[in-house]
């Protein structure tokens, strides 16, 4: 069957795309995103009116990015659509750490202003069946229950993925077809990053075992994706009879004790993450069901700043009220030491490979505190407050008062362990901030 | 930690042993079934009494094979502990065709066996958490549900694995330590077989980018076998409410209406499952959702003699009556004939390359037909009746007379297409048993 025809069956299915939709199509210049433009505007003469517009992001991170850019520039031109482009230097930004996800949260950020500026109700990227197969084995391997499983979805929010039921092969196929001309991602053939690792060295491999590879684990998110929709009808169930409040989230005995093991830790776990924007690992939620189902009550230490506590007829996790006496601050006396601090154990040591700390800084003191208030960070570009970067990195209200912080006599911010340590912990490198439990989930994502 | 006392508690936490069990160790002479046996042992001794047993099933595949079964006696004599063995050319009897099922299958039977002989409650075998995150990953590569994704089950029926949290790296290791010997199983590193490169290419890979992938791994599928338990009992509750005779399952439209999709298409299958012993793809679990969710009554074919039917109130499976103006009788007349019956499109190859039919028995007449009784099969050994091969290799009573069968003129079987289709399917070479949309499920597992 024709590709358009069966984008279309996929854009039916999933109710992608209605006549009358304005379509920002995020087109990086390679063969998935330049097929997908092509079929869109097809579609859109022939099948769906849609006014259609298309995004490209420069991540200038190769010496091809500003070729790219233009590619994407003129194929606009040919078919006569509106190009949106940003330019923005990663690696300036970054340092060229964790640079794959911070890209795709940049892009991101970048495709939904543009969306919103145009006032445009879709976001089609060129997802493709064999990126869902990489996204699926990724997430086995890294681990990450039902969720990570069933992989993206063909619609969530404003992206569509019409796409989503399209193997990479026949994309190709499509453009040497039609001879569209398209840019190789070269980033797509380094070893560096794990993606690639799956989709060079793993996907051919089990191909061999299954050549319809990608059309199978399709199949099986589908039927992941419906149990997870039934598992969070089933929560939300539970959670309804549960009383929610900004610092108090709780649950009589008698409902909590009557659901199956796995709904209840389901439903404890939404409960903490309606309190606190974070989930629970799976250690802490078994340690709650035990507590749930002994006879006796008791108290359970969960996240920093909050805890589950046992009565005689109900169950809740509560906020611990945040006092000036709850507050840590201590001051760092040596190049490298290991501090013990309420949320854990804290790892300083001033001359990591990533963030050196002059010794006169050190000499006039470094603390490790909880925000006081009047703490500042430094960047190029001028200083910013805390405050305000806590807001712009999304730290939920509730965390920013117990998120440990390293500054310096002056109060100016060099480090702020809990946001930064998925990278570190990553590079298996020295680590200045560790230990601690939890990390903000989502932040690089 | 040492190694028995993790094994302690996986034991411990699963309760796959208690004390005064009889227990049945498998043991292959490999690292793990080796280890396994030295661990058992140790515990017997001082943790939990129980009496131990060996039992070795000789596949007599590989000229390894003896001396494999000689080395297991020997650990058994020097630990003193009774060895069980069987040997078997099974070679001979599958004429090399999807050979690991068959060793499989054999060896489990034999493992049986020899427990009913001597009593025991507890089948030990030496799968370890390499072994499960293999498993997974075969099972995601060949598409099959979250059933396959959560891999094997600690405690199943008599079978226990206490190995089950266990790395082979740490079985390595401890037998190491100890200075136990072992053997080398070489048909491990075979690319012959989709489980060794699985293990060997790309399990690898998958560790470079977590190399706690199997401890990553359990504990994806501990989330998943807790889902699926869930499922489980949301679906018997479900079907409690059903009626289910042995030709009829029948439920009520307001309650199959009232359930999540998820659970609709579940519960069907098990209603599927209870009359006929298959269950059903999910091509047609989607019809049948659609049937039962639209406003009109209507019927849909299942598989062969099973159709769905809604009425003005319930959804039914009815096993369709067997009469005589049902069965199929249909004279082959040429050497290549694509033949149509009702069960579906049947290619009759007299020629193919695994099975060559003589020119004068075709001309003595060659038919597809189900059966009518007085049937039978040649063997090197003797003649068998069809009914008692139907009985021996499990065939369901219900699929008998449905399954359509190759005679000869004086009613010799010649072919089964349904019993034998895996495998010629699998080989892509000419196949003179295909187009009938089931098999019969687990019949070479």
């Amino acid at each position: 069957m024709d590709l358009k025809k069966r984008v279309l069956q996929t854009i039916k299915k999933f109710s992608l795309i209605s006549p009358g939709d304005t379509v920002l199509c995020a087109v990086s210049g390679g063969p998935d995103s330049v097929a997908l433009l092509f079929i869109l505007n097809e579609i859109s003469k022939e099948e769906i009116p849609i006014s259609l517009y298309i995004a490209h992001f420069n991540h200038m991170l190769r010496e091809e990015s500003d070729e790219e850019e233009n590619f994407v520039k003129e194929i606009g031109n040919s078919l006569n659509i509106p190009v949106f482009t940003e330019r923005k230097n990663l690696k300036e930004i970054t340092g060229g750490k964790n640079i794959e996800a911070i890209a795709r949260r940049e892009r991101y950020k970048f495709l939904y202003k543009i969306a919103q500026k145009i006032e445009a109700n879709k976001i089609a990227t060129g997802h493709t069946a064999s990126d869902l197969a990489e996204t699926v084995i990724f997430n086995l391997t890294k681990g990450s229950g039902i969720k990570g499983l069933r992989g993206f979805l063909p619609k969530r929010e404003k992206i569509i993925r019409p796409l989503f039921e399209t193997t990479k092969e026949e994309v190709e196929n499509y453009l040497k077809e039609r001879k569209i001309p398209y840019r190789i991602d070269f980033s797509n053939f380094s070893m560096k990053f794990s993606r690639n690792l799956i989709r060079i060295k793993v996907i051919p491999e089990l191909k061999k075992i299954n050549p319809s590879l990608e059309k199978t684990i399709l199949r099986e998110t589908a039927t992941l994706r419906e149990a997870e929709d039934f598992i969070k009808e089933e929560v939300k169930k539970i959670l309804s009879r549960a009383n929610i409040r900004s610092d108090k989230a709780e649950i009589s005995l008698s409902i909590i004790k009557a659901v199956h093991p796995f709904i209840l830790k389901e439903t404890i776990n939404e409960m903490f993450f309606k309190i606190s924007g974070e989930y629970l690992n799976r250690t802490k939620l078994k340690a709650i069901e035990h507590l749930i189902k002994k006879d006796e009550s008791g108290e359970i230490d969960l996240k920093k700043g909050f805890k589950g506590r046992k009565d005689q007829n109900s169950f809740s996790i509560e906020k611990e009220q945040f006092s000036p006496e709850n507050k840590v601050k201590i001051k760092v006396t040596s190049e490298t030491e290991k501090i013990e601090t309420p949320s854990g154990t804290f790892i300083f040591n001033a001359k990591n490979p990533h963030f050196e700390i002059p010794e006169e800084i050190i000499k006039k003191g470094v603390f490790i505190k909880n925000r006081e208030g009047g703490e500042w960070l430094q960047f190029p570009y001028g200083r910013k407050k805390l405050k305000k970067f806590f807001i712009e990195k999304k730290v939920p209200v509730k965390l920013r008062d117990f998120l440990p912080i390293v500054v310096t006599a002056d109060n100016e911010v060099i480090w702020i362990p809990e946001l930064f340590k998925k990278t570190y912990i990553k590079e298996n490198q020295n680590i200045i901030g560790v230990r601690f439990e939890s990390g903000i989930k989502n932040f690089d994502n």
